[in-house]
């Protein structure tokens, strides 16, 4: 049976500054980091596979170096750190805090070693409850924002830990497990329904009554032309579809740039997708298995996502179309926290938008932008967001890797176009 | 004296697809090609600097295969081409008409020669002429637009080839004039003003009134933000400021793939610039010349106009905005008709908005995306725009190298924003 | 009939200094760079095919350099050149004489046009002649050697432009001829024929009768074990064995670096072949040609050489026993001055070694290394051949694009072991 | 105080092929492995740092597979390994034993597990000493010899090891230390001494008395010139000299590919040198340390080793000179078994020939070639040596990472020229 692990979700109407909240949540998210690596051995966490991934080392040192970097270091004016040497290794792109360790070197370094890395994070663990139990009001006020920012990066790092773990494993020809997985069953899903939306002026973005990043900001107004949008993922059944009609040696369905990396990459499936003789397999977190025709298809790049669409006579959703559909939905779904690692197949046939959140990233047809009116945060908490807005595509919904406690409606996550390690799928939407 | 060249601009109210007007039209293009060429040597006509440029020859032959491939081929059951292998030398990226020559290897070839070329386009020239006068109405009705479409096609390439000529010729320590330029002198423009535009629906795109690409389409509805837009282009001048106070080397400045790339390539100034002991020059088809302030920066990528900007405290133009602030405004400016081969000074300092056609296309903030209820042509010629949409960034206004007979307000050009080699340029916005 | 064309030996007796044979030879070595090009359209003389090949342009401007800067600006004090930034654009690895021209991009150069590098060559003619016409006897006997490595070098390039020719004609799907070619036919070879050579301690090197590059002194002892070698060139047909024997798939067959490189390039023939339905073509000067089973297969790398070398059961000669079994036979084969620019069959089967001279270059097992006490010439000219001496392999006794005055026994060329647009071909040996 | 370590020279004079010295030999060279990973934290078994380095645990399976594959799996029809994939991903480039794991690759592989490893490698040696004890006389005549091999394997892989945890070690800005190191203190040397040899003919390669190679055979005669030889290796003073004189800046010195290497990447001292305020430091195995002048240069490439020859008037020895001059000296010298991991300076000024065994590698200018009548091994143990016989160069001598039970006179080491990871040095040489 699976049960929920132990990271539950904030309630809205918390005070999110108190202290208490401040030291619960630190504690927990820090608690679930740990949490995830549980199943690995000391060889795992040392490796990256390519540039787009870090080391699991990596990741656990560098959320602590953002908590050591915008918080002890600015409200503790005599802040030391364990090893001074850390804030340029396990720095990843703050240009403005210090020239970072180069990010294609991640894997040469064999120390600190992992039980280094636990102590460093211990030490800081130390340091910011300390610091939240002795703030003054006014710290609070100024350092309670940037911690749930850490927070909530270290939650984006847990993401990224499970899908590197996973592009790890899937290089060895041993095909190493992360763990058992139980992978639930699903009834055979109906045929797609089209769910219709009028046109109009919406507003878009988030008004700020929850955590936010700040490009979810400002809330604006955008018009919207009628559209409908399909009311479950694509699977792998439908996908293999695509595959079979050709898919993959059609110029005509593909984006210029789409059809070069195909050629150039010599892709004719999703990622971690491999042919035997008695069909497709893939490898899962649980191990190289048979490809289920019922789950959602992913690791899939936003070329292939395209291309699935034209080929379906559909397009992808504009990120806006995603955020009015979703409307007042609770998020609910296959989250990192169902320890499942994998996305399940539909559980139910019933009416209306499914599987909006969890399971997969939904790819969306919008670049990622600046809403009208974007301001970055100031200083050095500013490169988090704006400084990504070119060439890359934002997807919508969080996945089966993704916190629950770090999803919302307005939450904008984003990928350059090749991008096929993370758990992105499809959903498609249409003109009407 | 400057005298005004051979293409005419047509007037909106003829009737363009009328026998004469096609025969006109058609040749007007193909003679503009030719005498584009003139000042060259037929070493000039073989040389492929980089893959983003293609040799003259290529250019040339390229543009008659069009009408070849879309027009006499499909129109004329016998059609025998001059050269069968041609077909596949001269294919640029339409898949659906077989597989083209590698485009890195345009540059291999010697052969044919710059005469057989010209054989093939007079060629090409008496087989179209022929088609046209001998066509019924049905004919006509079907083929005429897509001779329309192999004019505009040409003229796009007449464009290449001029910015082609020009980093080639750059390339050369000789540095090589295309021909003895007239550059004109203007007053020293005023600082920026900014003209408002109040938030609102706007139409969007083109009607339909005149020759348009399918990317244009539909006209459809957008809501926007009220904004500012600077009333004339950045100069040579604001930009050496901008380099002075350190834009090249201050990373908050820019979006992280700019970053990056001003790094791996070395970038401290627009292509085409090199410093001297008395400052900067450029190399110009006039050959190389110091840089003179008041003329409007130009062969700045996406990512150094971006830099800018926010040095500036501003942001580009989104393309709906620049679209609504052309209003109506006549396409006047310094085309290539005017033999310029060069963006000019602001030439006075009038109220309103200036220099919005001509001299240098107009980054903007908009990625290349289909418009709502986009639908590309039928077949191969839908290859000519909607397979591109995906990582580019859309320019506004034509430059001094577009013809003045091909532009339009709701003309959308587009490049990949590490583009420099075109004659692509700043116009500033703002929010309000 | 093919005739000789005007290149005549020079007898080994003539006083090759005096003035009379010093502008004699001058004229002629630099008439027959012209002779070679007579084929050749304007649009042939700029494309840099590789980074291995220059543009013809640039080799004729090049060997005029070499004169400028090695005779004229040293021997006369108030020597100007024609165009002082020639001296940059055309040197060509010569350090010691001011930083040259990156190599890779001498074919982004489409001027100086043909026409004023044949101006240039004029130029520096008149100004050598003159030189000579007025030099004193010190004068002489200083700069009449400089000027016969000069000639040398001319003659080098010679071979390179029609390598270089081959090369680039070869890439175009066109498959242009350089001329009409008279392919000689002979009668089928007999088996090869193993011709021994006792052990010993042999003279190898040159002694200095005739001209030599610095590479082939000192003239010193070598030990050799007693060998056999054979007493021809290895043909197409035999090489056609070995492809069919599998030879390109089976690694024990292979160096390791070779094997690497025949992955890596997909290699399964030699350069210029391809596979039509009726059989083996290869691309040569006379256009596009079946492969003829007794011609002497060629452009063959080391690689291959030694490859199929260990697939007979047999090796490749050392150089040093190549010198030993050429004895002092006649320098007769087919050169370039016999206008056939490929390799025929053999002409006749006679006894003892034949193929010696012309035909192909034929690979050695020998590194390229110095010779016991060799010691380069002082200054720039030392660069000409000791800094190569590094990783290359030397081949012997010329080609069918080698001029038979430049060729003799000592001749040590040298490619590295991937290298294959060169008329290089393949004599085996054996241990006894 | 230093104490030499476990792996006792063998006796020349034993029954190298006892079941009882077989056994000796196999467990000695087995436990040295384990011995020379006690340092190190499991995270350094992982890291492939380049692609000439292998993670250390891949050098402990591989070593293994050796056995297993050239002794059990031939000798006993019914072995079963631990682990059937493990034959896929521990192949290095036996390509006759099937298709080896990318060697890129190895650095992904973080399973199987330090102690997965460990565990194989237990399996192995039960096997293995189960296989000695059991064996008729003829298994032993047949796979003592093979044991034999796999025994020198295993030594060479060690010295790889220690060299490929140094090149990790000094990737790492944290420069973690792989032991506390005693460097020995010498006093300064006198100025090179040149000890002379006569012209002969010499006997060059292994007469078979003692361990060896194929590439050591056959003994065979080569004529020297006479040679004098310097008396010791090039210290890091005399390195720095070179430097200081512009030895990295000066074309004229180096080979051309030498010279395009230095500049593509950026060398400006041996690999491991950094400098600081006070002077240079180096990686050294005990961590950052300032550069003693007397030790010998060592991490110097065959290019930077030959333009310090010429520098310095000289030149490297040829190999058959090294091997001549090298007589009948004991194999004496600071090696592995010493744990000094680091070359250390002269001793003593003694008269005669210094530091030829151990300490560094020494260059020769000989281009690793097969010995005239060299036959390689039969079947896959024939790759060993003879298809890396192109573009490398000979070592000779050993260096500090060797065993000292390794090493021989007639020991022919080869890297290509641009190798400095390993421990390589300087002798100099010069013709009379």
């Amino acid at each position: 049976m699976d049960i929920k692990t132990s990271q539950p979700k904030l309630e809205k109407s918390a005070d999110r500054h108190s202290k208490e909240q401040l030291k619960k949540r630190f504690k927990e998210i820090r608690d679930f980091s740990i949490h995830l690596t549980e199943p690995l051995e000391k060889e795992d966490y040392v490796i990256q596979a390519i540039n787009n991934t870090s080391p699991t080392k990596w990741h656990l040192a560098h959320v602590s170096w953002f908590y050591e970097t915008f918080v002890l270091e600015k409200a503790l004016p005599d802040y030391e750190s364990l090893h001074p040497q850390y804030s340029y290794i396990f720095n990843s792109y703050y240009l403005q805090t210090g020239e970072p360790h180069t990010r294609s070197k991640r894997g040469l370094l064999s120390r600190p070693s992992v039980d280094e890395v636990l102590e460093y994070r211990e030490y800081v663990n130390g340091q910011v409850l300390a610091f939240i139990e002795g703030a003054t009001p006014e710290e609070i006020a100024e350092f309670g924002p940037v911690i749930e920012i850490g927070n909530h990066h270290e939650q984006q790092h847990q993401e990224l830990m499970v899908t590197d773990f996973k592009y790890m494993f899937a290089q060895n020809p041993l095909y190493p497990k992360y763990k058992e997985l139980n992978h639930p069953k699903g009834s055979p899903p109906d045929s797609l329904n089209w769910i219709s939306f009028d046109e109009g002026i919406y507003e878009i973005g988030n008004d700020g009554g929850e955590y936010t990043y700040d490009n979810e900001h400002p809330r604006h107004r955008k018009f919207l032309e009628p559209f409908v949008m399909a009311d479950r993922l694509i699977t792998n059944g439908e996908f293999m579809e695509f595959m079979e009609d050709g898919g993959y040696e059609r110029s005509p369905l593909w984006l210029d740039d789409g059809w070069a990396t195909v050629n150039e990459r010599n892709w004719d499936s999703p990622l971690y997708w491999c042919k035997r003789d008695d069909g497709w397999y893939h490898y899962t977190l649980g191990g190289l298995r048979k490809v289920h025709p019922h789950e959602p298809v992913t690791h899939v790049s936003y070329y292939e996502s395209d291309a699935f669409a034209r080929w379906a006579d559909a397009r992808l959703p504009r990120e806006a179309e995603w955020e009015v559909a979703a409307g007042d939905k609770p998020y609910d779904g296959n989250f990192v926290e169902d320890n499942k690692f994998h996305p399940r197949p539909l559980q139910q046939n019933t009416d209306g938008l499914k599987q909006m959140y969890g399971d997969v990233w939904e790819w969306t047809m919008s670049a990622y932008e600046p809403y009208p009116g974007y301001e970055p945060l100031p200083g050095a908490l500013g490169e988090y967001n704006g400084k990504f807005m070119c060439s890359q595509y934002v997807l919508r919904g969080g996945s089966c890797a993704t916190s629950e406690t770090h999803i919302r409606k307005t939450y904008r996550n984003f990928f350059y176009p090749d991008a096929r390690w993370q758990f992105n799928g499809i959903r498609l939407a249409k003109n009407i």
